[in-house]
């Protein structure tokens, strides 16, 4: 295994082994940890207001002197109609009942008591804190955005779930592609809410990579060295984990959350939009159930934002029904070990089968 | 790449690709070529009749000296309820009206006027004509029949959606395990008609190389050397190609019908229940649409058994609306080319990028 290729180089990192920014879930010192391993750690801004980016990236940086990407929600939002604010309504107060029904006392916010943070509004501590990889999800950024990063010698990292989002980020000079096959665990990368493809691994990374020239990233079902080995014959040059990581010492899972994890079958590991508006793989429960059953789904981000109380008080209250526990289709065991070791294993045995 | 293993030892082939048995597409043409071109060709029984079952097999002897397999399908028929004649009778009168809506004038059958084959029917006839190699999907081949097929030195390959299915079927003594990736077109092989698993080939395939112990064939997505040994790092023996002979010369599509998948583009693929009763990926049409939308669908067979006709008519009227289309989420470029040729480019691909 030849680590040392065009990514590294870009990402200035000893191994093309990227962990997956998961909002939630990864905390500064995942990141910190992943960097100190050797591959590229990423923090995920989300939809965090401008300064909690601030804190998150300055806590970060104290953790770890190397560089680090950060991930940006490049979504549009989506205009609030009459319609919309009154089916808002509507699905604040099924969850409402729904949560009373199982124990949980919540009061969702209203829709005027919501705010929602374009990654416009992230750029600009971005450049100040002096990140130099950004990552991006959920679709494009604006030309002038992509621009701007560039002309201040940003690497640029977009994902696709499609052959067709791969062409247009090529086409609008990002520098990397993540290719982010059906089979990982949370949000899909699509850049629309509905229609969204859902295309194997198998096949989309060897077609992206049929159909594009710029370095490709794989994401989704990596775990140990036969599924990197894998990737790599189908064309990527970078391999993202995530899933791998969400029962280590740093990830901001709970206890509770991460046994969860450990005791999950195949069967229950589902793709929906119940908690967010956009489709997520993660672990069925109550609320998923309830929700698409009633089809009481708002679209992004404003599903997600009457979601997030929810969520919040069932971690609290170690309630599997409530919370959204994300996940890839390859179970990997969800090792309690730190990010470091889990990293350190997987790259020791890539290249010890790599020798074999 | 080393293609002698203990697969191209049961199959008695020289290289460890399988051609799919694909029902309504695969002709004994294709078996024949397939194992000239040291592969192991496939021909499918589907429901055929007991009658029309030998015509095809001694076809088959008659064009090849070498051994194939027969594919036989596996399901449960489901009873015929009250409430299933009633639905019947409703969703027959459905797509009689919308083919007429687009201009095919079509009786179809009434349910009494249709006759369902059962795998257990087709078994005699196996063991009459010497077939060696038996391949089924849709489900596990009851305990008896097993061994039955086994005491007669039949080598079983199972096909497995799940590594709960893997399991039942090693469980059973199943010889070779054919994991099917999402990626794969036409039908799943699922054991059952609802709450399939839809896992990527890069998870299934390295899950179930996990969890048991017989050789394992991947479909689904293979389409170039590259496909290919990413499947053999996942630990992949065999090799299983559909939708790469789609084009061939010996496919049973029509001319319009390849040149509809030559023009295919990538969101028009999905997986749809409306012409079988059961999840199969192809070409998304006026049919397909129409149906979802008013979820007029029967349990499989029925559902195929009403579609027979549509298909039939639709397909000598040159109509891409109402004829079924499969194909996976790897575009081949569906070559014309003779199934020896394609086979043989294949081989001699992986040959040359496994010693570059």
């Amino acid at each position: 295994m030849n680590w040392k290729n065009d990514i590294t180089e870009k990402l200035n990192s000893d191994y093309s082994i990227i962990q997956a920014p998961m909002f939630g879930v990864t905390t500064p010192e995942m990141v910190a940890a992943a960097t100190k391993a050797g591959c590229l750690g990423s923090l995920p801004l989300g939809d965090l207001p401008v300064e909690k980016c601030r804190d998150v990236i300055r806590t970060t940086k104290q953790l770890s002197p190397k560089l680090f990407a950060v991930n940006l929600f490049a979504n549009d939002i989506p205009v609030l109609t009459e319609t919309l604010k009154a089916k808002y309504g509507a699905v604040k107060q099924f969850i409402e009942n729904l949560a009373a029904e199982h124990g949980l006392t919540i009061v969702l916010p209203r829709i005027d008591e919501i705010s929602v943070t374009s990654y416009h509004e992230q750029l600009d501590i971005i450049l100040q804190e002096g990140i130099k990889v950004v990552s991006f999800t959920f679709g494009n950024l604006d030309q002038q955005s992509i621009q701007m990063l560039k002309d201040n010698g940003i690497t640029l990292i977009g994902t696709c779930t499609s052959v067709e989002e791969a062409k247009t980020l090529e086409a609008s000079g990002i520098d990397i592609l993540c290719v982010q096959g059906l089979e990982a665990g949370g949000h899909r990368g699509s850049f629309t809410l509905d229609n969204v493809a859902m295309i194997g691994g198998m096949s989309l990374l060897s077609q992206v990579f049929d159909a594009v020239k710029v370095p490709l990233v794989y994401a989704g079902g990596i775990y140990n060295s036969r599924t990197l080995l894998a990737t790599e014959a189908l064309g990527a040059k970078g391999f993202q984990v995530g899933s791998l990581l969400l029962g280590s010492a740093e990830s901001a899972l709970k206890e509770f959350e991460k046994e969860r994890l450990r005791n999950v079958k195949e069967s229950e590991i589902v793709l929906t939009k119940s908690f967010s508006g956009r489709y997520a793989r993660g672990i069925k429960n109550a609320f998923i159930e309830a929700v698409e059953q009633n089809d009481v789904i708002l679209p992004y981000p404003y599903q997600n934002k009457l979601t997030n109380e929810v969520r919040k008080v069932a971690k609290a209250n170690g309630n599997t029904d409530f919370v959204s526990i994300w996940l890839g289709q390859s179970n990997n065991g969800y090792s309690g070990d730190s990010t470091f070791e889990i990293l350190k294993k997987l790259i020791a045995q890539t290249e010890q089968a790599d020798h074999s």
